[in-house]
């Protein structure tokens, strides 16, 4: 069971082997259900979803690894967690200020209580068969969205019709929805590399930069190709074919026990050389699974190490404002023997 | 400005009125931009945003009274924060437990910082003109979305086929994505108020509820309707014609300076009269705006008392576990006169 790899990080480290988990994500990871109140992990026994009436019906269905406990109205999950624990210390991965207070005070001061969020964090980098399988699920379906933007995507179109398409053929593909907002960026918004203004209409000549995910069970995958709505000009095509040279080599860095900032340095440097270094104003990557941006993170200062199983985007950029920009992204794998591309569409400016 | 209320209700409640604010749609509410890391409001000055690379260029071109202030890589938000404040105290919407002692330590003591997020969670639940004419668009493409679910329903779709149609006619129709995650769930599955399988059939005669909503400019609708696919069985007849009728008695009871709590007992009555008490698991409804769930709450146990220009929803619903739910839901804006609804999709069970 996950929570056991839990109990074991957490007695490894000198912390407690009791847990309180809040974060939504969090609590589907261990017990593969959403909308829940709280997880309550027991360093001895059993684990405890407390879950409020509008969802203990589906909670009794369809939760995992653990025994439900309706959370009726006006009772306090803080109350019920700290009962269960009246002379024990306890982790807890993260809380508003307010309840992190009470909770404070529920289990007989400060001393009792440590924010651990990290160990959960370092645990969820590893990805294991499943959550893989169902990466690759939506690496799949991301393929198929980007093809049809590919195939839509033409001058006098608006970037918000673009994403009607994409959207509708993820869909249509399987997809449980998307993994987050679907960026559709043409010629001066895609200069900013979360741009999307939605009601632009594509104009004849201009980058257009498509960034989308797809989801499967609450797993997420996220792609980035850019296109052109005409004919390409030679700056475009410079910029292209050096976002391209970077993620390749970035691609080609990736393995076990390699730092995630090694591989940001590879393809910064490449970038840095055809002299846009001051326009590549992200991370290289970041890990993907149930949230769209969790750990690892690939940058100038990350403190990660890469490990076999860990999810992450490999995905450079370069922004000329008030021009374009081009961003390229894969979801790798990183295997055994380096990494995988789990998304597959070719990379090229058309 | 938005600012300068938050600041007087501060000021007025005894509270500091320098802001730090890092929740997202907070931030999004004072700025209209989305991707900052930070904002800071000063008593006696200006409001700071924070960006870092990745999103300067496009906060300087969008974000609303605000100067923006470029986070360069290693800098730490909280310190740069802190330094703006040698000797006073400062307000905090919402930061991670870790971040939180963070601040702390930077600003002298616990005794200079407040944790004051529902100063803000106040101000949110009053909407200005911008903020209602945005929802009343948000609204009328949900109204497109469910109208296509009437239309496409039938016994032998999947849920997510259905799905996939009402996401794509709302995005033809202008929407910006959706709301939150289109809940279309048929038969057992709509016994559960959340449940949605996606990969589940629609059966013949089967109860259908179709819960979803529009995005337009990070403002949200909100609406649910059940139908049938097929022939209308008694059983079904009766839970819904006891759901209209409590959707019914709750909409004519919103009003400015009413107990949002009264509006829930008013429509929990309804549906305990009809003996169906223990299957109204959930509350009666929530505010919308930025985000799907806000404030105002209207429930058993809420403090919340109704004012003009509150928009809230109004959702009662039954559900017989194994069998199948009902449930109907408009967005509904509390006016000087009373209420009105900004969904308007009849209310019709076939």
């Amino acid at each position: 069971m996950r929570s056991d790899k839990l109990k074991a990080a957490a007695t490894k480290q000198g912390k407690p082997a009791n847990f309180a988990v809040f974060n939504q994500q969090n609590i589907i990871y261990f017990t593969h259900f959403s909308g829940a109140t709280a997880l309550l992990i027991l360093e001895d026994g059993e684990n405890i979803l407390y879950v409020s009436g509008v969802n203990y019906e589906q909670a009794k269905a369809e939760a995992k690894d653990c025994a439900v406990e309706l959370l009726k109205r006006g009772e306090s999950v803080i109350d019920k967690i700290a009962m269960r624990l009246p002379a024990a210390k306890l982790c807890v991965d993260s809380l508003s200020i307010e309840s992190w207070y009470a909770m404070t005070k529920a289990m007989r001061g400060e001393n009792n209580l440590q924010a651990a969020d990290y160990l959960i964090r370092d645990l969820r980098k590893i990805k294991d068969a499943e959550e893989i399988s169902l990466t690759r699920e939506a690496c799949r379906i991301a393929d198929i969205g980007v093809k049809v933007a590919g195939e839509v995507i033409r001058p006098g179109l608006k970037e918000k019709e673009v994403a009607a398409e994409v959207e509708y053929a993820m869909r249509k593909a399987g997809s449980d929805g998307v993994a987050f907002e679907t960026i559709i960026a043409s010629g001066y918004c895609c200069a900013y590399p979360h741009g999307t203004f939605l009601e632009k209409t594509i104009e004849d000549g201009e980058l257009v930069i498509v960034d989308l995910g797809a989801l499967r069970r609450f797993y997420r995958s996220d792609i980035t190709r850019t296109f052109i709505a005409g004919k390409v000009g030679k700056k475009e095509m410079r910029m292209f074919e050096t976002i391209k040279l970077a993620q390749q080599k970035a691609f080609e860095a990736i393995a076990p026990h390699v730092l995630a900032r090694e591989v940001d340095r590879i393809a910064r440097r490449v970038i840095e050389d055809a002299g846009y270094g001051d326009l590549f104003v992200h991370n290289l990557g970041h890990g993907v699974g149930l949230e769209i941006h969790e750990a690892p993170i690939l940058s100038p200062d990350s403190k990660d190490l890469l490990e076999v199983n860990n999810i992450v985007t490999n995905e450079p950029g370069v922004y000329l404002p008030g021009l374009g920009g081009v961003r390229i992204e894969d979801t790798v794998l990183v295997t055994e023997k380096g990494a995988e591309r789990l998304t597959h569409t070719p990379i090229v400016l058309e």
